[in-house]
């Protein structure tokens, strides 16, 4: 395999992940929830990748990443440095092929994620967000013991397999009997946006898609604006702890730059009251990254009226003190989406 | 058609109501987690019913019941008295055949039941719990307005449109190349789990199919135990909110004492853990009583070790208080699901 991270993947790529993942990864379910469309006024599907093994989109990419690997790859093992949700989609498609995973994580990361991570069988290197490295600490451990490197985005294994979140879309909405005006995604590194661009196109051509960011975690969004890849300074802060990548990744920007309409931003607040109305009107389990695509919707960054439109809810691994003050946001005897 | 409450609905009625809700009701996923079914040492397969329009099943029953009625019937509208859920389905329902709907309910309902049963179109008449009777106040409705009364659960089309819940477990069952070596579902008046009995035998006869009822409201288990129709005593209380029919139904009582091979029970903790569990492992937000199947495997009254297990999770309407304080009962630190 290579792993060249200047290629980008192609549609064909997510294809041939398709296949590798079909047995063992969820087709998740593409929900709506009437007064939900009533209060939009138009179509709203939602790509449930809370439904997918380990809660989170992330499987799909490890999944089609590790079992590529060549058999001396895999006796090596594998390693990967992620803020929670990568960490165990690798650390569960590790398991399932059989290979050894460390995993490097933030030591701030929320407790679900660390204990799920151990619970799929993988050991855990924890490290200070502010003052260490992890693709330092993750490039080390690789060279002491041979093991294969897992990006978390930057990889077009990796972009492939989320793009598989694409593919489905497509094939879902033609067995609906209706066609997507637009599909609205998180950006953290851009992996999953960049890969369900391919998929899309794979089956459907010229679907636009649109990114949304934490709007301090804009780099993006910045990045498409100056044409070349803008890091994020440091020391800012988004309850969206799956989407603090510093920059855009190279493979995943060169794709993104052509393919997004638009990446846009949203706050906290509006995060989560989108967790809020997952809650009472999808009944999912959303954090606070995987929430970002309906916060776009509700807050009108990304127009919904008289449209059908397909928003990802990217993963749902959020601690409960994190989701009961999301949902104790909204007043809810007047809540903002009462039929008017 | 024909109300007759003392015919029970049999398994040809299933399949009419699985052709008559097609195009409309969601044919709600089944989902499973690697972690819980590893704690468990079994397959666990949740049948997401609070994927479904209104947010459980009682679209199934109130959009068969409905659509099957004659124009001279729709055109002098339905009445219906619920807790909550099956309000919301006959609103929705009747909404979408078009016939206006009158629903009576208790004023103590979760506040997003009252208000979705309004978004929903209908009008709302509530009452006291404890002073007043609701199905009297429902059958003089009916009687003043020649409404048609649509009961929730002890009607044949009610009964046969829950019962697709049951067909579509064994055609998703099979689907995953897999065989349910049991089925578990809540119980209140017994119109869901009557159903699936039915729906179950139409496709594949004779899987075994146990109830759960909150320990407070065991009418069906001690009706089970003398083979007669027993009541709740008055004043009794639990967070199960839709599982608090007075008695079991005649139609109902008369296929489960067939059918069931036990009626277990399971306390207020016992579901609030079960809540909990949903939340963290397959991250979908389930009401109190939507919740005890899965609470009555996780309590060891069902046994799942070694064997296939369907739970039917029935709903998702919970306020976000009751929510909130489900998930707070279960120490995160040391999760009663960690996996040894």
């Amino acid at each position: 395999m290579t792993d060249d991270k200047r290629v980008p993947p192609n549609q064909d790529d997510v294809e041939a992940a398709a296949r590798r993942i079909e047995t063992l990864a969820v087709r998740t379910p593409l929900l709506e929830a009437p007064l939900l469309n009533r209060h939009l006024g138009g179509r709203l599907l939602v790509k449930a990748e809370v439904a997918q093994r380990t809660g989170s989109f992330k499987f799909r990419g490890a999944y089609n990443k590790i079992s590529a690997l060549t058999d001396q790859e895999k006796s090596a093992g594998v390693v990967a440095f992620s803020s929670g949700n990568h960490a165990q989609g690798v650390a569960h498609a590790a398991q399932l092929v059989g290979v050894r995973a460390t995993i490097v994580m933030p030591a701030d990361a929320p407790a679900i994620k660390l204990r799920n991570t151990r619970a799929y069988g993988a050991e855990v290197v924890t490290y200070d967000r502010d003052r260490e490295d992890r693709e330092d600490i993750g490039h080390d451990i690789a060279a002491r013991s041979g093991a294969a490197l897992v990006k978390p985005f930057d990889d077009p294994y990796i972009i492939a397999g989320q793009g598989t979140v694409g593919l489905e879309i497509v094939e879902q909405t033609i067995g609906m009997g209706c066609r997507p005006d637009a599909v609205v995604g998180p950006v953290g590194g851009g992996g999953l946006i960049a890969g369900i661009g391919l998929g899309l196109d794979a089956k459907m051509p010229g679907i636009p898609l649109f990114g949304v960011e934490p709007e301090d975690f804009d780099d993006t969004r910045r990045s498409l604006a100056s044409g070349r890849r803008e890091a994020n300074p440091p020391g800012r802060y988004s309850i969206c702890d799956a989407l603090l990548a510093d920059f855009p990744g190279e493979a995943t920007f060169a794709l993104n730059r052509e393919r997004l309409e638009a990446c846009v931003t949203v706050s906290d607040a509006d995060v989560q009251t989108a967790m809020a109305v997952f809650f009472s009107h999808l009944k999912i389990v959303v954090e606070p990254g995987g929430a970002v695509a309906l916060a776009a919707v509700l807050s009108g960054q990304v127009a919904c009226r008289n449209r059908t439109m397909v928003v990802v809810a990217s993963g749902g691994n959020v601690d409960p003190d994190t989701f009961a003050a999301a949902i104790d946001t909204v007043d809810w005897n007047t809540p903002p989406l009462a039929i008017s």
